[in-house]
């Protein structure tokens, strides 16, 4: 936005919910553009900013304000920037969520985002709109706490690893075959990326200069370290498709947040990483300081073809890459394994978050299956696959603005529930489904559960996992089960003392998850797969929350479909 | 637009400017999206109309409303549609021509083009967003005379014959290539194309299956004939890069028509054709009819490194194509033989428009150059590189909505003129340029000359064929010559009887080309050089006519950039 009696507003909300003395204003210009790269050793093309790829980190502290002057030089195509783990409390029009918090923008024109940072942890941006993220467009945001505030664990240095699974196909080809009838599918991705960084062999390439192993950009990612001192690993996953499994060789590491959450500590040998989750895992340098280690991870949740993507674990800068093998994941389809690490994450003592004192105002129960409408392939919820308006929502919500349906698509609201005895374990009876832009209204200050069920894909015995995440709100995970969610038994095993606070948790193949939040953010917000392909193609639904106290919408986030027609008072 | 008042104006306009009893409405729905296509064996992403490609012809009867409702599915790029040779008077806003005439048509909104065809002839319609018409976003626009009316020749049967040249790269990849430093060059084009078919030689590719020369899709064009009978050839090109001559085997032809305009019959054996030009030419089918002939085109003004064109002449449907070699061009180079076929181009007697009885009331000399900004390779009038700004100059203008100039770029008023003593005939002394977004604003009612003076690219003794269209008008070519324009002398050779009234005009290398047009169309009119690439690295300016009798813009064709802030009354 650009009104600066807006920043104003910001800055009084700050002033009301912290004793911050000195949050200030980190301020970046990013120049949107398309560039080469080759992280892989393999060129293509991808949306880099000021010429990076991946882009630029961001840094602050819990209460700054972020500012970023966003300057869109791509040709013909648009773009937003979610703040993925940013609540937006009091600037829903800042989320980046395509034609839902905002128009995209356009060629050749600007928006600044501007956002306060509220709680210390490890996050990330992105593209959400269209695959965007896919084309490379993502990089870190860091919050961290205020100086008057003491972690509950010390370092000595810290390390930041974005996954990502990549592809040689460009993005619109990857989104075309998504799209396409029969289904095209662009296959497992051709490399796994640290730091924008992987490595693929050149050899399985027919022909041309377009694989060149010798490139800077593909050299591994080095994290130095010192023998004897602890770091802080700020891991995230960005990944458009596969779940992922991390692994330090020789070394055990200690999660303690997870989100953006402080978590009790547990140790592990390797970790679970599903797109949209971050964690931070303390782990000290005590192995044999004479060579260098491997830091590697693995596809999971599908039979993995990709070659385990890797940095180096660095004691002795001069001796370069470990001579051991890549690290070795557990069996990729070892859902016990998961779920049980899955479950061990609970709230840091000293951090829980009680829960409110009262059961669930609303339920809603969102069955995922896969599906078909005209003969492509869609993720559907309670069988509706979700389809942007050319409308922001929020503004259209704000300003009771009619928003039309097109091609056929349903502007309905959905259904809480699905169909009663609905067989889980079986394809779906009657794949064809249907396309909404419709939205659930949630009244405020009320108590939602979210049980999300997952079911048979159209392959028979095939569940997949799907990490979900909501904007706008962490939610409380209260509880992973197999099979159909039960609530008059299910209800009883869940945790209500320390479950975790995240944005984002995995939906188990043939199981279910529970999540729970309080309504007290009045916006417009996406709640969605993080699968860059599955959130494609209709896994998702919004939550309009508290429709009557949306705050006035700013005018540069509004301008395309009908709100080029509304005039504000 | 939507507006249904701005309907009945269309029809009073029609009911003043012609006496037509039938005009009618042509309705087209469009659903613009990515498909794959493989014109030349080779499967790569294009943009295609409700599936096609290439596009749907229009056909139509002058006078008749034109409506095309255009529904944008492409997930993240936005779309316009320029309907070239289309006067669009007193519709300036329905030209087509990305932030010039209107916002580009967002992904899931749509657009209603509603204009009046005014003059009979061989039009087409195309992509004017970045490089969108090479990404294969064309069609034919045929208008013709209302039924009253009678040509000035016959013909038994007719057939559409689109050129155009094709890359494997994807558009993405050409744009980011051309915006590159160093610059990427994508090359000579990989195949030469009639009517969307076209033939590449499989066994370049390396590996892979995506080439397949079996494709139904690459058979080459069909055009049935019977012995005996005449017909008209409605040749246009869309070209992105190359000047094109077309030969019919075994045949001559006669030209009579250029770009809406019956010419004086001229008979050739070939027709050099450049990128936005279009004919109709006569031949009949009076050779040996028991065999098939080829119908062939290949590059000009360029070494040309790209097999022949080709479709098939049929006047046997049994025996295929023919066993005679592709047809043979005159030498790519021979500039003289090009000019001199330009200026057999002449008004027939009967249709004769006779320029105004005065000279010029504003001459603007362009000098185009190639040069560099920031590294960057450019192209330039008067020194100044077409930058195109956020908002569309038409509602900016009407509505006096200032303007940022983005990232260094000028906003100032492009000059008239250019240095005296520039020598066209080296490389430009000072390569760097200014990049702009500035319009020349013309008074109405005046007759304007257009001097085009090409120069020496950046490459000593390099001159390019520029071909430049004019939107919004047809202009009369008064006459083309060499070296450096010497008003004094030159004005005395031009032809002032029977020029022929063209909407575009080839400038040729270290030459000059003069048109004449008249200030009668109030609008904002791009006039560019169409070859893709070069108005993508800014060969044009845009003339700003009439701003104080622009109509009022309908609001569906702003919303972005500046126009998302602008309230009408």
């Amino acid at each position: 936005m650009r009104k600066p009696q807006l920043l104003v507003a910001a800055l009084v909300l700050l002033a009301a919910t912290s004793s911050l003395v000195y949050a200030k204003v980190v301020e970046y210009e990013w120049v949107v553009d398309y560039a080469w790269a080759a992280p892989d050793c393999v060129e293509k093309q991808v949306i880099s900013i000021n010429g990076e790829f991946p882009g630029p980190n961001i840094r602050s502290v819990a209460g700054d304000t972020v500012r970023v002057h966003v300057i869109n030089r791509m040709p013909t195509e648009a773009v937003v920037i979610h703040w993925h783990g940013m609540l937006q409390t009091g600037t829903p029009w800042e989320d980046g969520a395509a034609y839902v918090s905002q128009c995209p923008i356009d060629p050749e024109d600007e928006y600044t985002y501007d956002f306060v940072t509220e709680n210390a942890g490890t996050y990330f941006w992105h593209g959400h709109y269209g695959m965007q993220r896919a084309a490379g467009f993502y990089g870190q945001l860091i919050v961290d706490p205020p100086e008057n505030f003491t972690e509950p664990f010390k370092y000595d240095g810290e390390h930041s690893i974005v996954l990502n699974d990549w592809w040689h196909a460009s993005m619109i080809d990857q989104q075309l075959g998504l799209f396409s009838v029969p289904f095209r599918w662009v296959g497992e991705p051709q490399s796994l990326l640290i730091e924008g960084r992987g490595r693929y062999n050149c050899s399985l390439m027919a022909g041309g200069s377009a694989c060149n192993a010798t490139r800077e950009s593909c050299k591994l990612h080095v994290m130095p370290v010192e023998a004897g001192k602890t770091y802080r690993l700020r891991i995230a996953s960005v990944a458009s498709l596969g779940s992922f499994n991390f692994i330090l060789e020789g070394h055990n590491f200690t999660v303690v947040e997870a989100d953006g959450h402080y978590v009790e500590p547990v140790t592990m040998s390797d970790i679970d990483v599903y797109s949209g989750e971050s964690y931070s895992v303390l782990f000290t340098a005590n192995a044999d300081s004479s060579r260098n280690y491997w830091a590697g991870f693995n596809v999971r949740g599908r039979d993995p073809k990709t070659l385990t993507g890797l940095a180096v674990l660095q004691y002795v800068n001069t001796s370069g890459e470990p001579s051991t093998p890549a690290p070795v994941s557990p069996r990729w389809n070892d859902y016990a394994y998961s779920v049980a690490k899955a479950r061990q994450y609970l709230a840091r003592k000293e951090f829980i978050v009680p829960l409110p004192q009262r059961g669930p105002d609303r339920q809603i129960f969102l069955l995922n299956t896969q599906n078909r409408v005209n003969g492509r392939l869609k993720w559907a919820l309670n069988n509706v696959s979700f389809v942007p308006t050319a409308t922001p929502a929020l503004a259209a919500l704000k300003y009771n603005i009619t928003v039309e349906a097109h091609g056929g698509h349903s502007s309905a609201t959905p259904p809480d529930y699905f169909q009663e005895g609905y067989d889980i374990m079986k394809p779906p009876p009657y794949p064809e489904t249907v396309q909404g832009s419709g939205v659930y209204e949630l009244k405020g200050d009320q108590v939602v559960d979210i049980i999300l069920q997952n079911a048979c894909s159209l392959t028979a015995n095939v569940s997949e996992v799907h990490p979900w995440h909501l904007h706008g709100h962490d939610f409380w995970i209260l509880g992973y089960g197999d099979g159909v969610f039960n609530a008059s038994k299910d209800y009883a095993s869940l945790n209500y003392y320390n479950p975790p606070l995240r944005n984002t948790a995995p939906l188990f193949p043939f199981g279910w998850t529970v999540l729970r939040f309080v309504t007290d953010n009045p916006g417009v917000w996406p709640f969605h797969c993080h699968i860059e392909s599955h959130f494609h193609m209709g896994m998702g639904v919004i939550f309009a929350e508290s429709v009557d106290k949306l705050p006035d919408v700013p005018t540069d986030t509004m301008g395309c479909g009908a709100t080029k027609f509304y005039r504000s008072p």
